[in-house]
Formats: C-alpha cells, sequence, structure tokens
C-alpha cells in the first residue's frame, strides 16, 4: 500500500515518501547522528500506540517516540484542544496573562506533591533544568551542582554539563561547577553493594561526596527520580527519602527531573510520589502533554515561590507560558483525570511485568527485570552469574551489534523499541491496551533469541 | 464591553478575567521579573496588528510581542496550516522522516542566502544558537567565541554566555570562553568614532582582538547582523563583508543570529541580504513561523553540510524539528512569498521613516533614528548636541522614568511599545496597513512629549 499525500495541490508537487525522504537527506539535520548515515524513514500517521510508514508498515510504538507520547498518537482530546486554541489565540508574550497559561500552572499546583506551587513554562525539558539550576544558585547563594553518572538532563550548555552519560564527553570540557554522585544501581552497585550499601541508600554516599567538597558551596542535587535514557534504574527503597534528609541537613536544594518519569509514567502522577518524598523543584516535560507542541516546566515550592515574590527571576524564553502548548498541556492532563489513565498504566504495567518473567524463565540473555508502571527496563546479559553486560559501556560499531540484532528483529515483527547500552526500553503509551502489550511480548520473545545467541554457556 | 470566554462549560468554572489573573498571579513564574510585582493583564484575543484585553482596550502591536509575531496574531494561513497538521500529525520523533519538517527544511535552503544548506530545527532561539557555537567548536577543533556586548542570544547557559547585555551577570562567572568586541554603534562609538574608525568598520577591530586572543583558538565569531534588543543598531556599509574576509583569512566561522532581524523583519528575508554577506551559519526563529508553536533554526552551509556527513552531529532535543512547528513555518513563509509582505515591510518601513523625521523636527528628544523595513530604533536624548541619553545604562528605578512616562503615554492611547535602556523599539507587524503606521505616529507623537519634559536645554 502507498499512502500518497491528500493536501498536495498537483501531482508534481506531491510530497510522496520519496520526495519526503530525498528532502530529509538533503535538508535535515538529525540530532546525535553522522548525517551521511542517516536514512530516516517518512512516517504517514499514527493513532494510539501505532504508527505507520507510507508503504504501510505498521509499528506498536514500545517506546511512546523519545518516552514522551505517554497519551500515544493523535489523541483526540488534545488535538482538539490544539485546534481550539489555534482558533483562540496561537501566541502572546509571556508578560501577559493568558487562559490556558493560567489553568495549566493552577492544574500543576494542584496535581504536583506537597507544597510544589508555581510554574515556569519552557518549550523542553532542557532548559527547564537550566532555569532550575540558576534559581537555585540564586535562592542559596552558592554554586556547586551533584548529579549521577547515569543521567540524562538535556543538551543545552547547562544541561548537557549536568548529564552524566557520554553525551557530555562532546561538550566538554566546561567549569559550570558539577560534581557526581555515583547510581542507586543495585543490580551493578558501584561498591560491590555490601550491606548496607551507602551508595544504593544514598545519604551516606552524598554526606561522603559533601565532606569532600563542602556543603556550604553545593546550591542543589539534580537527580532523575528514576533514571531513564541511561537504563531504567529505580532507586531502592529510602533512598530518596535520604537524600532529601541530607539536602535539608545543609540547606541543599533538591532537583527531581522527572521528564521522562512524570506525568503517569510509572503509574503514579510523579515518580517521587512512590516514595513520599517531595523536591524542591520538580522539572517535567514530555508526558506533561504528550509532546504535540514543545512544552517544559519548572515547578517550585512554596519557598522559592515566596522568594520570587521579592527576588528578581533572571530567566525568561521567547516562548515561556506558550498558549499552545499549555492549552494541549490542559487536555493532555484532563484526558489522563478522566479517562483513568494511570489506572491503565498500572494494569498494563502488571501485565507487561509478568510476561517479562515468564520470557526471563525461557530467555538466559535476561539478567535483570526492572518497572512499575509502563517504564520498564530489560537488562541483557552475556552471562546470568557473572552479570556480564550483552555489550559493554557505551558501545561503537559491532560491540553494539547484538543489542542492533534484537532491535532490529523486534522492529521487523512490527514492534518500534529502542535500547541504551545492554538495557532495552519498555516505555509504551499509557493508553496501551491488553492485547498490544501481548503482541508486544511475542515479538519479544521470537527478538530474544538473538541475545539469547550471543550470552556464553552458563 | 467585557468579553467572557465561551468555551467554558458553566458559570462556575468559567475562565473569566479575573479568574486567570488570579491564577496567573498565584502559579505562574513570569520572566525576568520580581513576580511580586507583576501583574500580568490577561489579553483576550488578537487579530491582525493588534489584540485586546478582557475590558475591550485594544493595542496596536508595535513590539509584534517579541518582534517575534511578523505575520501578526492569529493570520488565518498559518492558524489553518496548525489545525491540519495537528489533524494529521502532531508529533513523530527527530529521528523519523516528516513532511512538514523535510518541505521546511528544504525552504530555508531556498530562500536562506549563498551556499547555506541544512537545517537543524530547535524549539527557539537559544538553542539554536547553543547548537550552533557547539558545532563550530568541533568543526573547527577551537574553543572560543568571540560576541558583542550589545546582544542578547538567549537564556541558556551556553546562550547567555554569548550575550553582552546585563542579563548575563546574573549567570556569571562562567568559563565558555566567550571574548567579547565592541559594537558598531556609530552613534555612540566606543572609541570616539575617528575616521575611518576600527571599530565601525568591523575588521580592524576584529583583527587587533585576535592578536591578543591569538587567532588560532578562535572557532567562530556570532554577531546579531543588526543588534535587536539592545538598542537596534546598524552596522554601517562594509562592515559585515569586513568581519567576514577577517573570519576567512584566519578560518573562522562566522556565526550570523538573525532570530530577530531575519524573516523580512528589515525588508529582506534576511538581514545579511543587505550586505551581501553569507554566514556559515545562520540562526533564525521569531519570524520563521512568527512564534504560533515553538520554533527555531540553525541553517549551516555546505562546508559544514558536508562536514557532518562524515562526522557525528553532537546536539538534539526531543522537540527537534517538531511537526506542527515546521508546519507553521512552511505555511508562514508561503503567506510571506504569497501575500507581498516584504513589499508591504518596505513599503510601510518608508511611512514610519518619512514619519518619525516629521517626529524629530518637533521632538528635541529624538536623537537618532535608525532602521530598514520595521526594525526600527528611536534614539532618545537629553540633548542632541552632546548625545546623552535620556535615561543612562541599565537604569533601574526612578532612573528609568522617563522611559516609562513614554511608554505607559502610548499604551493609554492604545499603542503598544517597549524599550531598552534610552531605545524605543519600533516593530510592528509585517503586515500593518498605513493607517495603523499614521495611528502610532500620532500616539508617539503625543507620548514623546514625556520625553521632551526631561531634555535639557540645547
Ligand atoms: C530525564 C530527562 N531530562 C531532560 C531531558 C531533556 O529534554 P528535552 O529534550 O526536551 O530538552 C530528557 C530528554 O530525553 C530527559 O529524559
Ligand atoms: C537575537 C536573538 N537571539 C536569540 C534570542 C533567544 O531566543 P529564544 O527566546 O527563542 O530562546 C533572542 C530573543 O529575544 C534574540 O532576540
Amino acid at each position: 500500500m502507498t499512502i500518497t499525500d491528500s493536501t498536495a495541490t498537483s501531482a508534481a508537487d506531491a510530497w510522496t515518501a520519496d520526495r519526503i525522504r530525498a528532502a530529509d537527506r538533503a535538508y535535515v539535520i538529525h540530532s546525535w547522528s553522522t548525517q551521511g548515515t542517516v536514512n530516516a524513514v517518512p512516517i504517514a500517521g499514527g493513532e494510539g500506540s501505532w504508527f505507520w510508514d507510507y508503504e504501510g508498515n505498521r509499528y506498536l510504538d514500545f517506546q511512546s517516540q523519545l518516552v514522551n507520547m505517554n497519551l500515544g498518537h493523535q489523541h483526540p482530546r488534545i488535538v482538539e484542544a490544539i485546534k481550539e486554541q489555534a482558533d483562540r489565540m496561537c501566541y502572546i508574550g509571556p508578560g501577559y496573562a493568558e487562559r490556558s497559561r493560567a489553568e495549566l500552572a493552577e492544574l500543576m499546583a494542584q496535581l504536583t506533591p506537597g507544597d510544589l506551587r508555581m510554574t515556569f513554562f519552557t518549550t523542553g525539558g532542557a532548559a527547564a533544568n537550566e532555569n532550575a539550576v540558576r534559581l537555585a544558585r540564586h535562592v542559596t547563594g552558592r554554586r556547586k551542582i551533584i548529579t549521577r553518572y547515569r543521567s540524562y538532563h538535556g543538551a543545552t550548555a547547562g544541561a548537557i554539563a549536568l548529564t552524566g552519560d557520554p553525551r557530555r564527553w562532546y561538550a566538554e570540557p566546561n567549569d559550570f561547577g558539577v560534581v557526581r554522585m555515583f547510581d542507586p544501581y543495585t543490580y551493578r552497585c558501584p561498591v560491590g553493594h555490601p550491606d548496607p550499601c551507602p551508595v544504593c541508600s544514598g545519604g551516606p554516599h552524598l554526606e561522603e561526596i559533601l565532606q569532600y567538597e563542602n556543603p556550604e558551596t553545593v546550591a542543589a542535587v539534580v537527580l532523575e527520580t528514576v533514571t531513564g535514557t541511561n537504563g531504567l534504574i529505580y532507586p531502592p527503597e529510602g533512598y530518596l527519602k535520604s537524600i532529601r534528609e541530607v539536602c535539608d541537613k545543609y540547606g541543599i536544594l533538591l532537583i527531581l527531573d522527572e521528564v521522562m518519569a512524570g506525568f503517569g509514567r510509572t503509574g503514579e502522577w510523579f515518580a517521587c510520589n512512590h516514595w513520599d518524598v517531595t523536591p524542591d523543584i520538580l522539572i517535567t516535560a514530555k508526558g506533561l502533554n504528550s509532546g504535540y507542541v514543545p512544552l517544559g516546566a519548572m515547578t517550585v515550592n512554596e519557598r522559592i515561590s515566596e522568594w520570587l515574590m521579592t527576588n528578581k527571576f533572571w530567566g525568561g524564553l521567547t516562548y515561556a507560558g506558550h498558549p499552545l502548548a499549555c492549552a494541549s498541556g490542559v487536555a493532555s492532563i484532563k484526558a489522563m483525570q478522566e479517562e483513568n489513565v494511570l489506572d491503565n498504566a498500572r494494569a498494563m504495567g502488571r501485565r507487561l511485568d509478568a510476561g517479562l518473567r515468564r520470557l526471563a524463565e525461557k530467555h538466559p540473555s535476561i539478567g535483570d527485570i526492572r518497572g512499575r508502571g509502563l517504564f520498564y527496563g530489560l537488562e541483557l546479559v552475556k552471562n546470568r552469574d557473572t552479570r556480564e553486560p550483552l555489550v559493554p559501556f557505551n558501545p561503537a560499531g559491532p560491540a553494539a551489534a547484538p543489542m542492533n540484532a534484537v532491535i532490529a528483529a523486534a522492529k521487523k515483527q512490527g514492534l518500534y523499541l529502542s535500547a541504551n547500552n545492554n538495557v532495552i526500553r519498555l516505555t509504551p503509551p499509557l493508553v496501551i491496551k491488553p492485547e498490544e502489550i501481548d503482541f508486544a511480548l511475542e515479538a519479544l520473545d521470537n527478538a530474544l533469541v538473538h541475545a539469547d545467541e550471543a550470552t556464553e554457556p552458563g
């Protein structure tokens, strides 16, 4: 089946798949890529948990694209809200009050935990993190920021400096004042996981770093509540509370980056709800409006809101509080509330979890299954006993082959997946249906054979 | 007239002006402001060059909001394109090819001067500048960046480091490797404007700085082709060519930031067209799609496009090449082409220019009138002979009073203006009509009396 584009005015200028592909190759610079190796497939449409190309190939989107489409493709309520706001007012400057902007900010205050109150809206996650760090520095009068190695916080100069993953290497050196902690990666604990483990219990590791760094110079600790891109790493019970306590002890602000983990992804509105911890600043984007219009948010607690009453906020961007983006956010939140999306995420998460555990019985390559809601990581290993990863850290070229084989085999069956190092991310839209979960499990079952082939006899 | 919101479902939850105002105050963090002093007016709608509040006050938007609404408010073709794309596909990840993204990238290659070819799309100006600088460093293998004092390039860590205006003070110190040049501010030349002036002719000033800095360590020169926010400073004839030549001599890349000056603002598609200079990297946003959806762009020349074929581009963001944003960009460019918007900008610019020169005969506070197209600055002075500015640089509190009085008097008459230091920006939508220009001139005539009062007898 070839889908031609009905909106083209004549055959000559029709945007066929071939023309899109050619223009894309010639003119579009793609993220994190050597452009000569990019062969981007033109996508014709999407609906719910599926999207398709112009040749009629359909893919079950087990990535929610970049883990942003929490409500899936073309959710009718968000589409409608965008169209309504487009008719009413596409844009007004950030200095004015605007209905959707005010409504979304009010919703954020209601939805976010504890005493989080005022929100600054950006156009994505990176800028929201940048603003949080600058604000934290002004509020505390301190400069250093503590982040973790296995983390991604965005790609502008400040956000990439906060980031721990190798993409930061290409923006270094910098003098952004970042100090890095290890991650509570219980499956591969950096200190060998003695019991109780100082790194994985949070506080002791942070305390030791502060002892060397001088806590009075540290403005904030910035963490992904659950590490997303870099391997779906869930902190153990008690970790987040312990970090919160150490921050409070030294007057350090806790900034939680829930760009990926927020808005129902883990089965709660925010991942920090699982551990009953409220950050001083909460960062969101992606699931906030499923990315239908670029949007990010920095929400600050009561104390910082009060500070801002009498101190200047030194941040801004032309598209702060963009009305069209805010309207899509309001519609998205209401759809999540009224369509019981969180319940579905939890139920489908349980179905996925059970299925994955069945797969683990068959596939020796499955080393660890981690997740809540629909935020799952499947860690693949060469050997379950030694836990040697299926591919090394930051694999290049042939070293990445076994993971690529799994992803390609899934894709061939119509399952769209992606991976980081040796961890497959399973992050479908929260509106996914039981039969779609089952479809994914079956495709994964077939695909994992390629990983099993790379395992060593136990 | 009180406009109530027809989309509210019941009286109780109606988003009246009062409710919007209250929610805004309680929950929205506004850019560059002490939140306790913000009293944001709820805006009900806009059309063409006008917008209005809920009390029926109408304002002629002589700012195009943040100088982004080049096609004015609610241009029907952009609104329609957003709605069409919303129905077709709101979002697909940056790794795929998508029709609007491909089409906009192709249009950029066609419209931009010289051999500019491939485009990376961001969600605004700051991120586009950040990506340009990182890319320039990778292409050249050098780190230092030369920018100018009177400049604004955005507010993320890298962009604010490039920026010269005082907003950067609150993000300093940094170690971003920025070295600053003086501006070709002929009306207030930093070196007293001897003839020929080394600063205002460009090359000699840059050469001197390079001599001290070592040209082999400089990756790029980043300039607003015409300085926008910081005072509408036009380079004299020959300046840009001279900078281009020095860059070429040392293998330094020239990055022109036309976030504000591009897309017809100066009466040409791009400001650099006036001087027949092609940068290595052109940065745009704002007028690219009038800001109806957050969008920015970095367009690189043939040489960098080729470099990118075999070298990795180390940048990315979730909303790179956002389909809804790209669709609005395509519609905006086509509307500009088919509705002869540049012709109108030039004609209305001439009408404005003539009117301003008439005002200058009456108002001793007018020190300088600078502009092309609809990108005008009106520099106000205490004394035409000494050129002493009406208010000092970066005025705080009462020092800013005379400028504030002019802006307030204009607003009272329904003319929305803004200023930086002692320079009023006159930057209406490019679709403005003759009678609207005349309306603005009359309101300005009345408002300038307040500035005249602050002048000193000559
Ligand atoms: C946890 C986290 N923070 C920040 C970001 C950056 O967001 P953006 O790409 O919108 O700048 C991402 C993007 O993947 C993310 O996963
Ligand atoms: C010349 C210039 N560059 C960059 C920017 C930053 O753009 P944004 O606010 O979209 O990040 C601006 C914004 O005013 C600008 O005028």
